[in-house]
């Protein structure tokens, strides 16, 4: 049993992983276009902003690790071409390689903004180690830069560059951060983070050119020009599939590979996983592209072990996210009411703030939690949060919350763990449920 | 309506204010035996160990305050007796006083060590601020400590005494720290970091006798004398019910009243909440006394909802728990192997160590989970955690996931925030439920 793993990120890694603890006689081949694998991308804006203090850091394994286990790591070689009668893929620099199943782990890239000077060097994409070391040692020499598109990564470099002392300038069509995902109150402490910092947020406004002579002296926007001898592209993910397209796999509307719950795609040898799928969403059954390093590492776990032959599904998705943004986590589970509200589903509301610890220990911070839940049935179906801590960890609940069926009755008698260090008296899952049942008896 | 109120700790104050809310024109009055309401009893070990600077701080609000909301709270006035035919209540200095409803919120009192010179002077039960702030001034001159027992508050005082560099011996008849709670392999972390700290743990022996000539200057044990001049009464809570045994109500097995889910006990016009009720556990249906602030609180809102006429239920608990020990967070919910192997349950257990972040994050702690799941239907039944940080929010997952009958099936495919700043790639929820049903297939 051959199998074919192109790409070297998480659901590679831990697809070839799973196919060879599936089927230890499997001979299991990675190839990624990557000088490296077994590192966390996720690291490389902490790094930049020191928080991090070296990119060694962020390496899982070494090369020979990988070898030990009986993985073959092809680096920096570009499959070209999938055949998919013939089961072979066209490797550069190797020609064909033979397979008797193929895992896509092709991963996602930023979408190109399409405006003119796209080549000026001056021009960063947060993704790969190497290119991020390089970036590293020019960030001391950088002075101005502009995010274009304020996505996730590019959240997270907004704060590494207040950390460079690096004037920034984020230039982004919607009205808010991250305006696809969270809603504006949830939002507005890290908007206000940001311009105690002196960011420029020049929110519905939109890049047109990078400009500059060679390199890149600024850029041009509807709004005027704005200086800059860095831009770092924020846009939204986009599945990696021109590979796939070609090859004639069937793609669904986000462009992502169309897979079943074994993670197989529309042809029978071929497998997929990570950010180059889509991955329908547990309540609406609208396929998702593009989430976390946590999901495509299960999703190459579920696709490894199919491919060698064993059994393992993935399920939908109900998105539990959360980060860190300015000096407030932020994170949340499948809907705000701003996505709710756009894709016409009926909802009712409730919020607290609370405290995270008891109001006289040191450490406590505050906490905003939002929950939305379906109207008749008061099951939960999303839920926004800022804060100070423990954002993740209720996030992973109130994700199981929504997948199990949790009412916001239930979620308003939650017991919950009292000691002065650590909780505080009142939850505010809990409040903000109460609150929400309370706004319901007062609408009646 | 006049409803009277016996008790001014979490409970007393949440029924007064919950029986305002329920009528207004509600008469309520609380007794209490304390110089203070509002303020809270489990920061106290916090400020003796200095992480809190002042016993000020834990008050929540003044007694002007509490005259403002039209609660009438009487101090440090005991209520002798109970008279349930002529609805009224002997209290101390004022004779009789009518209701006609009452709240019965008299909490809990540390259980008696049952050993000679109790009278002596140096014995230390944590439990009252004005005691607290008179003891605070003399752990200055403190040398030694005997903690009698290793209950929950003598946990974090053994802290607060390392803190403040008083020799600290330990004397608990159990085999390790909260035995009745927790296993020994999740205590075991806490264990080490007291030892590292030079703790005495005497494990196994017990205290006969306090020993001194008006003042403490040690005590006796099975094995042998111990000197000290401070002794920390750390007993089990038991409670605080001999009024109401004398007028009549019903106590339970544990000690504690009987309430249904009004928190109505056995005299229709008596309800009661906290630590002197016992409550059903929502797995066993065995009756538990001794509870959280939180679940004080939650009972004190649902008897004095009742009281005024309104309708609340409370609801079988499931006991997630957490605390400070050591250098390390401990909690749980429900059992541990230990209880439910006493308890004669059948338990599959899983277990994983993790971390809290990515592991190259500033700040990443380790924390391992347990989990115990009922064989046949794999619903979890109960937790265990030791870490550094995330305990007290997993802790309110579970006990949510035990009450609602989540399986170790749905947490073994659960999704989780990977962020490095936040989580890690791996939850160990996750794991440790992978683990459990990994377990059982190797074991077929």
């Amino acid at each position: 049993m051959r199998i074919v793993v192109i790409g070297g990120g998480a659901a590679g890694i831990g697809a070839a992983g799973a196919a060879k603890g599936a089927d230890p006689s499997a001979e299991v081949v990675v190839y990624t276009e990557d000088t490296d694998v077994a590192y966390s991308p996720c690291g490389i804006p902490f790094v930049h902003g020191k928080e991090i203090d070296s990119f060694e850091r962020l390496f899982l394994a070494t090369k020979e690790q990988y070898v030990a286990t009986g993985i073959d790591v092809r680096y920096e070689t570009a499959v070209e071409a999938i055949n998919l009668s013939a089961r072979t893929v066209t490797v550069a620099g190797e020609g064909e390689a033979a397979y008797d199943r193929l895992v896509i782990a092709a991963g996602w890239q930023y979408a190109d903004p399409e405006v003119p000077g796209a080549d000026l060097d001056g021009i960063y994409e947060v993704k790969y180690i190497r290119r991020a070391m390089e970036w590293d040692e020019r960030l001391d020499s950088c002075k101005a830069a502009v995010i274009v598109e304020a996505g996730p990564v590019a959240m997270e470099m907004v704060s590494a560059l207040v950390h460079r002392d690096i004037k920034v300038t984020v230039v982004d069509p919607a009205p808010w951060p991250m305006a696809d995902v969270i809603d504006p109150d949830i939002v507005e402490p890290v908007r206000q983070s940001w311009e105690d910092h002196g960011v420029d947020m020049q929110w519905g406004n939109r890049v047109t050119a990078f400009t500059g002579d060679g390199t890149l002296s600024g850029v041009a926007t509807e709004a005027g020009p704005v200086e800059a001898d860095l831009a770092i592209i924020g846009t939204h993910k986009v599945a990696n599939n021109p590979l796939a397209a070609a090859a004639g796999l069937k793609l669904g509307a986000t462009g992502g590979l169309i897979v079943d719950s074994r993670m197989q795609t529309s042809d029978p040898n071929v497998y997929a996983a990570g950010d180059c799928t889509e991955i329908p969403h547990g309540v609406t059954n609208v396929p998702l592209q593009g989430l976390s390093g946590s999901h495509a590492y299960a999703q190459g776990k579920t696709a490894g072990t199919n491919a060698a032959g064993g059994t393992r599904h993935y399920r939908p998705v109900y998105v539990p996210w959360g980060m860190l943004a300015g000096e407030w986590m932020i994170g949340g589970v499948s809907f705000g009411e701003t996505l709710a509200t756009a894709l016409g589903m009926k909802h009712v509301v409730g919020k607290a703030q609370g405290i995270t610890r008891a109001r006289y220990y040191p450490g406590v911070k505050p906490i905003t939690v939002k929950l939305l839940a379906e109207p008749e049935t008061l099951r939960l179906i999303g839920a926004q949060m800022v804060g100070g801590e423990g954002i993740k960890e209720r996030a992973d609940f109130l994700a199981m919350a929504v997948r199990v069926g949790i009412t916001a009755e239930e979620l308003a008698t939650m017991e919950n763990v009292y000691s002065p260090a650590i909780g505080a008296l009142n939850e505010p899952i809990s409040v903000a449920a109460q609150n929400l049942l309370a706004g319901l008896a007062g609408s009646q």
